[in-house]
């Protein structure tokens, strides 16, 4: 091999993986808008029923039930394209997940699965009328701050 | 009452509308992201699935089933909630929602059964095998563009 050609080889090396790294970049890049869009769309219907809880929106029970609906189906996504490695606080543009997601594997799940059940019971009463919403908004907020607390970074 | 207690009355009156006028900005404005949120859900799974078509990502029965699921979920939700008066594009921002989205109703509807139609048949199709999934991506790159053709103003 000669000089020129070395230094050939080495620039179209270094050039694939800088683009293999982009690649892999752009794919962690993707994940951590999707689980912030998943997250907003959370918000969004938590919004609606927060605000009929609170009186600042009328209770509405068709639209109660919509909104509870939307997020127990949300919860029921399959979520774990969300995650790959490399996209914690730190490692990623606008990631505040902490390393620890990670590695509590168990009891991360324990608390995804008491978000989907209250989430479900939420579904289930929201329509009813407005003290069945209320009472079942309460183990909801539980259930998110109970993750944020443990695995998501303050701002 | 006195030219003072005018003044008073009228700047109470300004406040209240301007009140008014920003909480209604602020229901319109997370209406425009949380739309745009569930397109971002649509993007990041018809992502991955776009990959196994192009033979970028290798095909994967179960995470195309996840996936196609997925998008299929995301096109059951309630969205009546995404669209309220007020949030076209120029009107609301970072909205590229065309006015006619308001006022062609019926055809809107129909393009929305279509696309429910299509990412059912994926659903159906995306965890069969490679040329299943292919063969039912068409469909749905179809619905989803008729949509933005009519009714989403270019970048």
């Amino acid at each position: 091999m000669t000089r020129k050609s070395r230094l050939i080889a080495t620039a179209a090396l270094g050039a694939l993986c800088l683009a293999g790294a982009a690649v892999a970049q752009s794919a962690v890049d993707a994940a951590v808008k999707a689980r912030k869009a998943h997250m907003q769309l959370y918000a969004f219907n938590l919004g609606v029923l927060g605000g009929m809880a609170k009186g600042e929106i009328e209770y509405d029970a068709e639209r109660a039930g919509q909104a509870a609906g939307n997020i127990a189906a949300l919860a029921s996504l399959s979520q774990a394209g969300y995650w790959p490695e490399g996209s914690a606080q730190g490692e990623a543009e606008g990631s505040r997940a902490l390393p620890a997601l990670w590695t509590n594997g168990d009891d991360v799940m324990a608390k995804g699965a008491a978000f989907r059940d209250a989430v479900t019971a939420l579904a289930a009463a929201a329509g009813t009328d407005l003290a069945s919403l209320r009472g079942a908004m309460g183990p909801v907020g539980q259930a998110c701050g109970s993750c944020h607390e443990s695995y998501r970074a303050p701002e």
